[in-house]
C-alpha cells in the first residue's frame, strides 16, 4: 500500500501525507510531481499526495496540468497544511553574514519582504525542494550557499543545523491544500455534507459566452464556484482549459445535475473526484436546490410522461 | 362522447371543431370560454374546443385565464383556421345604406380598417359572438341593427342573408388557433417530433431577475419559446402569470429536464400538455441537446456515482 | 386645451381625468381608444386619458396597440382608480326578475361571480361602454335590456335610476391604471424619484435567447421591470412586440444606459415616456447602480481615454 | 530612457526587447520581474520588458502578480518571441555524459519530453534564469553542472560552448508573449483597429454568480475575452483576482462601456492599458457592437433626455 509524495523527508508534503497516514511506513519520496503522478499510473504506488493550491502562490501548476492529462486519477481526500519558514545555517551566525540561501522558488516567493529587510546581501540559489537547500547544509560536503529557507519540521528533524530566525513568511495564514490521489477505479469517498468536487472543464472556444455558458451550468443549480483556474492546453496562446473546484458531493443532485449539463455541452469535462472538505464548511443551499426539490420535480414529470 | 365549442353553430370555432371531428354528432354549443370549460369539468362533454391566440388580436384572455386557474385539464390537439369575415344583411342594398352593424368586438377590431373606409356612417353594436348578430338578421324579430360581420360559413348556411361583401378583414393572412381539450387524466398525445408544450408559469416576484431565472430553464437546454404572454393573476396591479408555448414534447429530454429545473423554482408551475404542432415544423435541436445527448451525460454521471 | 377621453361622461376614465384636470370644461368624450388617439393625433385634442392596465383584466390591448404603432405619443402621467359596479334599472325590483343585463364586456368579466351568484336567469347584452347600457335605461326609449352594471358615478349622476345592488366586483380591490397622453414634442416630465418609464420593444426573433438579450439591458443596469405584456404584431402567429414598464426615469442614468444598450439591439425601440408614479413607490437602487456609480466609473474611463 | 527587462543579456526577454529597441544602448538587465517593476516604479528605468505569458506554461505569476499591485503601469506594447532551446556544455561529447543540467524552472518543464528520452540519467539543477545555468559554464570556474539548456542567441553569443543538441523544445510551436511597461501617466497607445485591452479585476466573492456578473459587462457589449486567469490575492485559500485580456481599444465604444459597467460593480479594476496585438488580428464586431451603433442609440436617448 505505497503512498508516493513529493519529498524529500520533511517537506510540507510530508506533513499532509502524515495527516492522513500518521503510522504507515510505506512512504515513498519521490522528486516531483510528475513523478508522483507517474508512481501512481504505473501502479508502483497505491496512491500519492501532492500539493494542489497554495494561498499565496496559487493553483500548483504542476498538479493541475499533471490531473488534467493522461489516464484518469481520482482525488481520495483533500489536508491543509500551515505553511511556517525557518532560515537555518551550519553554525549560528548573525544575518548580515548571510551570502547566498537556498531554497524552492515558490518558498522565496513566499519569503520575499522579509528576506529583502532582513538579508538583503543575500543571494538566491535555486533549489528542487524546500528540503533540498537545508539537507545540502546538514551534509559536510562544499556546497554554494551558507543558508537555507525550510520547514519547521526539517529544522526539528536535524538538530545540527542552527535555525538563524523563525517563522519569517510573509504572509503569517499562509496555507498549502494538498489532496490524497488514487487511481480511477478506487471507491467515490462518501458524502458528508461538507464536500468539494474537482472537475476540469477545457474551454472550446475563446470567447466569453463559453466560459459563461460553463458557469450557467452551476449557477442555475445553485452550484457554488470555490475556486477556478486557468491553465494553457499547450497548444498555443489562449488556449486554456478550467480547473474547478465547486462545493458539493457528486451525489448531491445539484451537482450531478449540473455535470450531465456540463457533460453535454463539454463531453471531454474530466471528473477528478468527490471528496470531504477539509475545512468541514457544510454548502448553504437554497430550498429549490435541494435533494428533495429535485426529487419532488422529477416525479412530477415523471408522471405526466407516463400517464 | 359529448364536445362542447363556443357556439352557436357558424362560429369559426365549430370551424375548428369539424377538422377533428368532421362527422361527429354530439357536438354542444356553448356561450363562452367559461361555459365551455364548466362543461368538460364538470363532465357534461367529454372535451371541448375554444380560440386561444389569433394572430392579429393576441391571446385569447378568457382562454388564457380558465385554464390557467381550476381543476387542471390538457391541451390535447391544435387546429389552425383562416379568418375570413363577410358583411350580411336582410336584403341586397348599397354600403351607403348600413346604419348600424353588429357583431363580437375581436371581429369588429379585425375589420376596422375596411369599415372606416366603407361604411364609415355605420354605427357598431356589439355582439356575443361573430355568428349572433348575423342570426338575429336571419330571423323576422326586430333587431336594432341592419348587419352584421360573420364567418362565411354563416351566410353560406343562411342564403337568406344577403351578402353585402366578402372577405373584409383587414388582414386576409388572419388565422385564429383553437385547442382541443380534455381532462387531466386524458392520456398524453404521442410525440410527432413536431410538437408543441403549453405552460402556465407564475411569476413570483415582480422583477427582471425572476423572469430570466424561468427562460434560462429553457435556454440552457436549448428550448425554443414560440409565445410568451403575460396575464394578471388578478390580484393587484403588476402581480403576472406566464402563459407559455415552447418547441418540443415533454416526452423530449431537453423539454423533460427543461420542465424538472422550472417545477423547482416555480413549484405551482402547470403542465397544460404536449401535443402535435398544427403547421408539421419539426423543432432544430442542436447536437448537445438531443435525446442522445442526454443520454450519454447522464450515463456517464451515473457511472460516477456508483462507483 | 382639449383633452379627449374614453367616454362618455360617467366612465372611470373620466373619473381618471378630473384626477388631473378637476376642474376643466373642454373634455372632449370620443367612443374608443383609437378615436381618442386620432383625436390627440390630429390635433383635435391636446392631450387624451385612456385606460392601460387593469388589475383583473390586464393590459388595455386597445390603448397598447394604439400607441405602440402610428405616430409617436408620450405619456404624461398616470393616474389610478378603485374600480367598483353597480347594478341599476329603471325601477326597483328584487334581483330574481333581471332578465337582460347590459355593460362593457371587461365590466361583465369582472362581475362574472356575483351575476352567477345573484342573477343566473340574466341574458348578457354587450355593450359600447359601462356608462352605454345605463344611459339607456335613463333615457325613455325601448331598450333590449332592463338592466345594466355601471360606475357608481353614473347612478350618483342619475338619480332616475334605481340602485339594485351596490360593489358588486368580484375583486373588491381591483384598479384600474390610466395615462394621461400627451403629442410626442411634449415636454419630458421632470424627474420626481418615484417614476416609470413605459417602452414598446419589438421581438426580433421568436427565441427564448432573444428576451433573455432584452431583460439583461436591464437587469445589468439594476432596472426593474413592473410590467412586460406581449402583444401580437398582426403579421402571423407568434409574431410579437413587448410592452413593458420599468422602475425609474430616463433622467436616470441607469435608465438612459439600459435604453441605450436596447436602442443598439433593437433600434425599432418606442419610447413612451418617463412620468411620476401615482403611487409615488420609490425604487431600490443598490449602491452600484445609482447616478454617482455611473458618473464616477464614466469619468474614470473618460480620463484614461484622454490620457 | 533606460529600458529594463529580465536579463542576462541573452534571455528570451532580450529578444523581445530588441524587437522594440533594435539600436537602443540603455538597455538594463535585472535578475527578476519584481527587480523590473521596481526600477519603472523607482524611475531608474522609463519602462520595463517583462514576459506575461506562455503558450505552454500558462500566464508567468511573477508578472500577473506585480503589475496588479502597487503603483499602476500601462502596458505600451506586446510582443511574441518563438521559444527554441538548446542543449550546450564546455566541449562536445555524446549525451550519455551528461550528469547535470542547469536552466530555469520554467524552461525545464518546457523540455521534459526530450530530456526523459535523451538524457534520463542527468540531474536537474535549478538556475535563477536560462542564461544563467549557461554563462556558468562559459566561465572557467567550478561548477556543479556540466549541461545546461539556453536560448540560441545565448549559445550563438558564446561560441566557447559546444551544442550538444538542438530545438530540444517538447512543443515546437511554443511562443512566449511579453509585454512592454511603461508608468501610468504614459501616452495611451493609439488605437489600430486590431488591438488589446488587458484588465486586473478582484473577484468580490466565491461564487459563480459574481464571475458570471463581470463576464455579462462584456458579453452584453459583444466584447470577447482572449485570455482570463484567476491569482490569489495572498489573503486566503479561494481569494481571487482575476487577470483579463480582452480584444479592442478603450477608444472603442464598446469596450469604454464595458469599462463603465465593470468599474461600477468592481470599483477596484485596474486598467492596465489598451496597445497593438502583435498578430495585427482585427476583431469581429456584430453591427450593433459598433461604434456607430453606439453613437446613434446614444443620440436618440440624448435628445429624449433634453427634451
Amino acid at each position: 500500500m505505497t503512498i508516493a509524495y513529493l519529498g524529500p523527508s520533511g517537506t510540507f508534503t510530508q506533513a499532509a501525507l502524515l495527516q492522513i497516514d500518521p503510522h504507515g511506513t510505506d512512504h515513498l519520496p519521490v522528486s516531483s510531481v510528475p513523478a508522483a503522478l507517474a508512481a501512481l499510473r504505473e501502479g508502483r504506488a497505491k496512491s500519492a499526495v501532492v500539493p494542489i493550491e497554495n494561498s499565496v502562490e496559487g493553483g500548483v501548476s504542476a498538479t493541475l496540468d499533471a490531473v488534467a492529462a493522461g489516464p484518469e486519477v481520482r482525488i481520495l481526500a483533500e489536508m491543509l497544511v500551515p505553511i511556517r519558514f525557518n532560515l537555518v545555517a551550519r553554525e549560528p551566525k548573525p544575518l548580515g553574514e548571510v551570502r547566498a540561501v537556498s531554497t524552492h522558488s515558490h518558498a522565496w516567493a513566499q519569503v520575499r519582504q522579509w528576506t529583502e529587510e532582513n538579508i538583503p546581501q543575500a543571494e538566491y540559489i535555486p533549489a528542487s525542494s524546500t528540503a533540498a537547500g537545508a539537507l545540502a547544509l546538514s551534509g559536510s560536503g562544499t556546497v554554494g550557499h551558507d543558508a537555507a529557507i525550510c520547514a519547521p519540521t526539517i529544522s526539528a528533524a536535524h538538530p545540527e543545523l542552527a535555525v538563524l530566525a523563525e517563522n519569517i513568511g510573509d504572509n503569517p495564514q499562509a496555507v498549502t491544500r494538498f489532496v490524497h490521489l488514487g487511481s480511477a477505479d478506487a471507491p467515490l469517498p462518501e458524502r458528508t455534507g461538507a464536500d468539494r468536487t474537482t472537475l476540469v472543464i477545457p474551454l472550446w472556444a475563446d470567447r466569453a459566452g463559453a466560459l459563461m455558458e460553463i458557469l450557467e451550468q452551476f449557477s442555475t443549480r445553485g452550484v457554488n464556484l470555490s475556486r477556478i483556474e486557468s491553465r494553457p492546453t499547450g497548444n498555443y496562446l489562449g488556449d486554456y482549459f478550467f480547473s474547478v473546484d465547486i462545493d458539493g458531493h457528486i451525489q448531491d443532485e445539484r451537482v450531478a445535475e449540473a455535470l450531465v449539463g456540463l457533460r453535454r455541452i463539454c463531453p471531454t469535462t474530466r471528473f477528478l473526484g468527490s471528496y470531504a472538505r477539509a475545512d468541514r464548511k457544510a454548502a448553504v443551499v437554497a430550498g429549490h436546490h435541494t435533494d428533495g426539490a429535485f426529487t419532488q420535480a422529477r416525479e412530477w414529470v415523471s408522471a405526466l410522461r407516463t400517464q
